[in-house]
């Protein structure tokens, strides 16, 4: 079973998850696994854990054919849910039992290897289940926070090219996740108002950063990007918790994630990418000062180095640059 | 000019450089720069911008040949050393203008690609080299902090393969180096005691962790790392700076990074990797509860992926059997 353990100077908890080293690998040199098929495509149902929940036509069985959006135990599992939350000291060290659960978000039938290329109806669904999985975990009482996030490509830390996303809920609060939540509640503090929204407010004023906007939603290049094309989606509603979010505002938020992704595709050419969703932790209530985002982050070659290990980032590209080309790249 | 950003919410300064996207790469389809002549080589100093000091045999003009360790401008700056340190507002945003140091220091005229390839004494003068420029930019009251790193190998984020490290002088304490220094400082608020120096006891207590160690300095996998195979190395007395370490402490310092670097290089086949010193800022006195060390990170392929962006991190290697292998692992 895998461990948390925590950095005694600086507080953060790791997993240390020695089982995963041996998943498969669309990108190694043992592609052929399973006989070259992919565990996510139409059909091929047996070849993944039990799903946890689908969208498909009423009258399906589980794990048969007919759906269109899949939710399945991660088959290599950083965290396992079975098991009691064990907390012990080694010496001046601190670690937990490596307790969470791990899902994979398949997102369509087809062998899509884009989420740029999922219709409006299918990233509305990959939003929608991620709401449904956060409502279903948070009843479990051991676990904190959900991490929802998505590895797209191999420099981006995928191993299977099938187009999902991934959820991790966690017995701790990341570390990350508690800065934020410090930084924005620091801010609410001093102007009493919630810093999201002030950045709304400014970007929308300028427009030198905004890429996209709908009735619901905008996306713009932050002011302080660690890398190039880093984007953020936010809802125009103030709320902290994704969970919440309406169905229409949520629907608002999916149409602008789509174009987004489609004017990355089409500006990098396919770029590597990860994106997370930024959310309130699930026990906490920073509903004055918190807003929930997507922050999506292209992985382009040659500019992971130094920065990622050390937290200090240099960025060759400005955001005024970035979202410039962004809204001038055209999508159908 | 490039320019410092300060995001709102969290606090991180970025740095904006959009003159660095030129650079030269060894690793791009422009290998041909400089008619394939390598700027570092010995009989290449004129490729280079004027050096700011070098270690040679006495009589040498500078630029000239004859030197066997040489610290130059980078060609391509993330910040720039002439003008004044000017901050502004932007609506909510804050930003200051892009003044520091940014040199390179070439550590030997043979073209060699690993540091691990270094003689004990060639080691030694880059070590020294890393004191000597911190000194000497210390005396600017502009800066207030130093960053000292390696980026070894394309997929650590070097542009050029032949044996050099960086410094960076910053007007600002990067926020990783504000988390680490107040970790620190409350542990020592807690325990009265740098919490450096119990990792140390401990390790030698526990010995599961231990790489190597001599008179001087320890070699050990941290009991959290966030990859696999991060190594630190620090010396046994306890110090907050760097830059006033003893020369036989800085000299054992440099054993013990010379024989964990040739472990990995034997043990990971020539990893690409990162170092960073981590030291206490400069004007800052953390003197009782900070202690200095290096933080080798090898940049392992398929591990870079989600985890460098979100600050969360899952690690296949626990680093007992990391430590098992270094510690087995035999070089010359």
């Amino acid at each position: 079973m895998s461990e948390l353990r925590k950095d005694p100077v600086v507080g953060r908890w790791v997993i240390i998850a020695a089982d995963r080293a041996g998943r498969p690998n669309d990108f190694s040199e043992r592609t052929l696994h399973h006989g070259g098929r992919c565990p996510f495509d139409d059909g091929q149902e047996t070849l993944t854990p039990s799903e946890t929940m689908a969208y498909a036509a009423p009258g399906r069985s589980p794990n048969a054919r007919g759906w269109y959006l899949r939710v399945v135990p991660n088959r290599f599992p950083a965290l396992t849910i079975e098991g009691a939350l064990l907390r012990e000291g080694v010496g001046i060290f601190d670690k937990m039992s490596g307790i969470g659960a791990h899902e994979v978000i398949i997102e369509t039938p087809r062998h899509e290897t884009s989420m740029g290329d999922l219709s409006r109806a299918e990233v509305e669904s990959v939003l929608a289940a991620y709401r449904d999985r956060i409502r279903d975990l948070k009843r479990d009482e051991r676990f904190r926070h959900i991490l929802v996030f998505k590895n797209q490509g191999r420099a981006a830390g995928a191993t299977l090219e099938h187009a999902h996303s991934q959820l991790i809920a966690l017995p701790i609060v990341p570390r990350n996740v508690i800065e934020e939540l410090r930084g924005a509640e620091a801010y609410f503090t001093h102007k009493e108002r919630c810093p999201y929204c002030d950045i709304i407010a400014q970007e929308r004023k300028d427009s030198v950063r905004l890429i996209f906007e709908n009735e619901h939603a905008i996306a713009l290049a932050p002011w302080a990007p660690k890398s190039p094309f880093e984007t953020w989606v936010l809802p125009k509603t103030h709320a902290a918790s994704y969970e919440e979010a309406p169905d229409a505002l949520r629907s608002g938020v999916a149409e602008v994630m789509r174009v987004v992704l489609r004017k990355l595709d089409v500006a990098l050419e396919r770029p590597p990418l990860n994106y997370m969703l930024h959310t309130a932790p699930l026990r906490d209530k920073p509903s004055s000062y918190y807003h929930w985002h997507f922050e999506i982050v292209p992985r382009l070659t040659g500019v992971a180095g130094f920065e990622w290990g050390s937290g200090f980032f240099i960025n060759p590209t400005s955001p005024e640059e970035a979202a410039a080309f962004l809204r001038k790249t055209e999508v159908g």
